[in-house]
């Protein structure tokens, strides 16, 4: 359903599982930077009143997320640790086009973040497949819902507003793009790692 | 109640009043930079759970309060204009201490968003009490007592976390600060100008 070419090998839940506060503050990061990103699109296009809007009430879901993944943290005794980087989003960035015109540049905007939500969707289903710790099971079948409606948020915004530019052909490429990053991916214990 | 040295004119109400598409993108902004230094003090502070909680929470109502001014822009046929620079914050940030200890660098951060919301809660107030426009007048009495709130939560978090740190006389040299930049201002169509 999301298009995924390259599907996350389960034993990547084994590293994960191994180290439960790491992902824990990784996915809280997570959850921040996509509020950060979604502000950060307000200030871009405010001129598109859909956009601000859907931006607005979905940053406000990402830190309703942030925050449940603290409260989890919390809860365990931990502690949020530090933001690190995140080399899977930095890799796929690099795959965004600087100087098209402006519909392509808002394409591309809008499905780097239509593909993160994606993978983020498919590592939140094999982690609640695949983990032994039944809270953490059922907090990510939940949140796997969510990432999957802004997946199509996203895609929805490129299609409508992408005026002139072959979204289909450019979602391809992401796609293929992204399962060839992927490639190198799978053995950390972060959301896209 | 707020401490502040200098009281706005309320001849600035008639300035705004001129431009009420300007004053609306402006404070549109305002809110939108207030969510986003909320979460920047997640990521500088990820070690102090009250922090991290207060400040999501405070980013998630600092967004709503976005989303309200944007549907009243909406409402009136305008639209979101573009972000503009914020001399009066500009000016402010400047009295940030660099290079002090770790707590001094905390309540620095933290009274400089105490001002902020300080004065931002009093230009309300004579918004409120001064505009003609009745929805206007009525939204800003509202927003009046967030801002009072979030002013006090960030007072109250500089004196607690502030370890060694004389809060106290800290922001009394903010509240002089401020009176000094303020004699400047009060002549723009903007919730700080």
């Amino acid at each position: 359903m999301l298009g995924l070419k390259l599907p996350t090998d389960p034993r990547w839940v084994n590293i994960v599982e191994k180290n439960i506060s790491d992902i824990l503050t990784d996915h809280a990061y997570c959850e921040q930077k996509a509020a950060s990103y979604a502000i950060s699109l307000i200030t871009k296009y405010p001129d598109i009143p859909e956009i601000v809007e859907q931006m607005t009430a979905l940053a406000q879901e990402e830190l309703e997320h942030f925050q449940m993944v603290h409260a989890i943290i919390i809860k365990r005794g931990l502690c949020l640790g530090r933001e690190s980087k995140d080399p899977y989003v930095h890799d796929l960035m690099k795959f965004i086009k600087r100087g098209g015109n402006d519909a392509m540049v808002l394409v591309d905007r809008l499905l780097i973040a239509a593909m993160i939500e994606a993978r983020s969707c498919e590592r939140f289903r094999v982690l609640s497949e695949n983990i032994n710790d039944k809270e953490l099971a059922s907090f990510y079948r939940d949140l796997m819902a969510s990432e999957a409606k802004h997946y199509t948020l996203f895609l929805k915004l490129a299609r409508k507003y992408g005026k002139g530019v072959d979204v289909e052909k450019r979602w391809k490429e992401f796609l293929a793009k992204e399962a060839e990053i992927m490639k190198e991916y799978g053995k950390k214990v972060t959301v896209h790692g």
